[in-house]
């Protein structure tokens, strides 16, 4: 049992599968719980509500060991530390890989829940949190690499800024999400749901350090991580023109008249559909 | 987003892998979207609350066509239309088999949540709802035939007794939870959890005649069926001596001090531990 003071509770579910979204020689169990934690209340603050807690339902092999049940469990509970939720329940069943899906519940505190969909043109477009960090650290591990170790560590554990959905949605927000599939494509859910198009300005992005190293290092554009890496759980979300961001805060572009996602000098990126979504 | 008028949310959510839990060829996604969403909403209920809305996350392979994911889902929907709940969300990713993840809500309309741990030393023992039918159902498929159609039935599509849980915390149920693994683990599980024992009593139960028929089809014993049988989503909870009870509910037992599950001419049944509960 969680409380709901506001009288509404939003609920957001996600499924993560072994070989498709983890791996067990990659990640710690421990790293594996605090990541599928994390995706899930970042879906609940990129609504601007305050997470209350997680239930999870697990598949597990005949091969996974009781300490890495703990472990993960462990990184569960860790992760809802950091916003003050509890681990409420769940249920495993024998499976052929681990599965592990994870449902976070939050409350709204009063306030508005902020959708998709309500991108007015003359808003801007701003993020919060990492961009690439995640997407550069697969490639590293993918490439037989172990560092930069701030990128490695992104992809085991990503670190959503959780304070800033509340907080969005008292600063007026619009229409936010979460950065969970890449910039763009996730951008592309707000175009469509809003019926807008999204002009960004490749200039407005500085590219951290690390990410530059990790370009260096494996011939890739680190410009391309930060647009189409998944995985960091960053914010995005549309203001009303005017409005004063607080750090962390990023203005990227501006809500226009028309539909999908514009960079210079790339092609338009057309919005996703979502089964679930209405 | 979900209303949460008692401003308290109970939670609960299952795993469902194909394979284990349904197979495609003996069940329409329709029939595995309707036990889906029962099995959740039944144990909503069995905490004494009414449920508001269910979200839903999916692994489906390649092989899943567009029509089947749309039979699941009016599946979902038609069975939470039974209980005035919603389908309020979901996630799907590729997988090599079906993996069905459902977590229920649920509202307490300002009563208390009924526990397992709340049964007492003469406290009478009741349940409601079907037993042994789904398993019975499965027995009769396994050997290759498609009647009683009741029971094959029984085993597509369980008819938990949704109302009689709320109405059950109403008449001051001490210990409640809904039959999904068999009568006698399930009540292992209350016995454990309240540091009590169960004696229950043989011929409180009233063999329905499609189970007497499948046993003689399969000279297998009815009986058996009802007591270990799973799946049917029956409720079964203690209540304080003296109780008048209304149908559907039938008293087959007591709480005693002790432990365990006591059935004359049959060896005790232990209780479970489960993973996640407290």
């Amino acid at each position: 049992m969680l409380k709901a003071p506001d009288g509404r509770v939003v609920v957001t579910t996600d499924l993560l599968l072994e070989g498709r979204h983890f791996r067990r020689d990659w990640s710690s169990g421990y790293d594996i719980g605090r990541k599928a934690a994390a995706q899930n209340l970042s879906d609940v603050v990129a609504m601007g509500a305050d997470p209350t807690g997680i239930v999870v339902g697990l598949g597990l092999p005949a091969d996974a060991a009781a300490a890495w049940l703990d472990d993960l469990t462990d990184g569960f509970r860790d992760e809802c530390d950091l916003v003050g939720a509890s681990v409420a329940g769940g249920d495993i069943a024998r499976c052929d890989l681990v599965v592990i899906g994870v449902t976070a519940l939050g409350d709204l505190g009063g306030r508005e829940p902020v959708t998709r969909s309500g991108a007015r043109p003359g808003d801007v477009v701003a993020v919060a949190g990492r961009l690439g960090h995640a997407a550069a650290g697969l490639a590293l591990l993918s490439a037989g690499r172990t560092g930069p170790a701030e990128l490695v560590e992104a992809h085991r554990r990503p670190r959503p800024p959780y304070a800033c959905g509340p907080r969005a949605a008292e600063l007026g927000a619009t229409a936010m999400l979460d950065v969970s599939d890449g910039l763009l494509q996730d951008l592309g859910h707000l175009a469509t749901a809003g019926g807008v198009g999204l002009a960004l300005v490749p200039e407005a992005f500085t590219i951290p350090y690390p990410l530059r190293e990790a370009a260096r290092l494996l011939g890739a554009d680190p410009l391309e991580w930060m647009l189409s890496g998944g995985e960091d759980h960053a914010l995005a979300a549309t203001f009303p023109e005017g409005v004063r961001l607080p750090p962390p805060w990023t203005v990227i572009g501006r809500v226009v008249a028309g539909e999908g996602v514009r960079v210079p000098g790339r092609a338009p990126t057309a919005g996703g559909w979502d089964h679930f979504r209405k």
